[in-house]
């Protein structure tokens, strides 16, 4: 009678929280992303049902209303439902859709909060989103743009020091014209792949050159000063013997 | 020869990530901050040093170019030497200046993430900081004002829709006016202090009159019409019997 809204991290297993192994331990079913690890699954009880509810820009595999439905009809059936989300739950993951429709329907929702994956994957490469004197702020943006929402966003000038932009990989071409009205071409840019996972990439350049470069979702597009932080850390770690 | 910053998270010791655990447990010297929760000491051998470095806006236990110094020394003395910071090491951290800083000197570094502490406190009162057509972006800021930065972030004339303003407390009455400028007095403003933890307290109320609340830190200020979905599902929420 609780659906429990766990962030698994950005990718790496070992990213978890303790309080969200804890109650995968007791699930009676999981509903799973396509961007949580797998490997997490293994928490949960062997008894326990697991639900692929997957999706990724493009190719949605169980439409949002579908997946309500199944937390609704799992949460009245069961002691403990576990949706199981990629990154933190409540950034860009429609957690609180879910928890809006769970709690119309008298059913409780916990949250536990999960490594995001843009935070998550900066730290992990000893990139720091924000530093002493040089960013200050940081903006998390989505890059798919929904239909929904008003033109507001269009405009991309986000004023923040640093910019990370999610599920951006498709539109890059589209929106940083975009960000060329409000920062310089010269503004470093650092795309992550596939953060935190064995086949993680890196991918450096500027705002005037990085629709050249070859980039593969899921990734984080990140803009702004941090990234020569980035750098010079990398510059001086190939130093160490 | 390898320095750790470990993210501690927001507070709750159960949101810390099994990879923090894993390297605890070999730490032969954990430096630690005074936001870091004291319970996941436990976690460090028995044979550990624990050091403290704490430090709060206004009490500078000790100076950064000490804290600094500290880490260097230690990093060339012993084999694992931890670094555990409240909340994620390179979310207004300082954990980038301390990156390189020990970079220079020959020191390896490696990050693990940790919950942040604006995400995880959010996530687990069931406020989510981006929802579908409401907030698809999400800024972070910092309430207290370097002197060494631009004058840029003195406009507070952030564009994304959700703001979460960190270490602002004590600066609450001065920058509200400005955020006044570019946001209506209604906006509504969740104010979430002692996040996660025990005594934690929720605030809430708008632009226009959270300055006349009594408000401790630490604590996260949370502006923009998600508060409203928090606020939805609160009364939901007090309507399960
Ligand atoms: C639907 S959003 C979910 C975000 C998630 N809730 C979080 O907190 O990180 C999916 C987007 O997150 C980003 N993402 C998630 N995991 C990632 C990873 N391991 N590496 C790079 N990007 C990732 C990509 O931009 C992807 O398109
Ligand atoms: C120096 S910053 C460190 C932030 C940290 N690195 C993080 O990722 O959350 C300290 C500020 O974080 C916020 N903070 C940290 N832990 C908090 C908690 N448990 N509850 C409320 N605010 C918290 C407060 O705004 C505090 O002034």
């Amino acid at each position: 009678m609780t659906v429990y809204m766990l962030g698994a991290g950005p990718g790496d297993p070992d990213l978890i929280t303790l309080k969200a192994i804890k109650i995968l331990e007791k699930a009676d079913v999981v509903l799973y992303d396509s961007l949580a690890n797998d490997s997490l699954l293994e928490y949960a009880p062997t008894t326990a049902r697991l639900i692929y509810v997957g999706k990724r820009a493009g190719e949605h595999y169980r439409k949002q209303p579908e997946i309500n439905q199944l937390l609704i009809d799992e949460g009245k059936k069961c002691e403990t439902v576990v949706r199981l989300k990629g990154g933190d739950p409540f950034i860009f993951g429609r957690g609180g859709e879910e928890e809006l429709a769970l709690l119309r329907e008298g059913i409780d929702v916990e949250v536990v909060p999960g490594i995001n994956s843009a935070l998550g994957s900066a730290a992990m490469i000893g990139l720091p989103l924000t530093h002493r004197a040089i960013a200050t702020s940081l903006t998390l943006v989505t890059g798919h743009e929904d239909p929904e929402k008003s033109e507001k966003q269009v405009n991309w000038d986000y004023t923040a020091d640093t910019l990370v932009i999610f599920m951006g990989v498709g539109l890059l071409k589209k929106y940083v014209p975009k960000l060329l009205e409000y920062r310089d071409a010269d503004t470093p840019v650092c795309v992550i792949e596939n953060g935190t996972l064995p086949d993680q990439k890196v991918i450096t350049g500027t705002l005037g050159d990085i629709t050249e470069k070859k980039i593969r979702p899921p990734a984080l597009v990140i803009i702004g000063e941090v990234v020569d932080i980035y750098l010079e850390a990398e510059k001086l770690r190939s130093k160490l013997e």
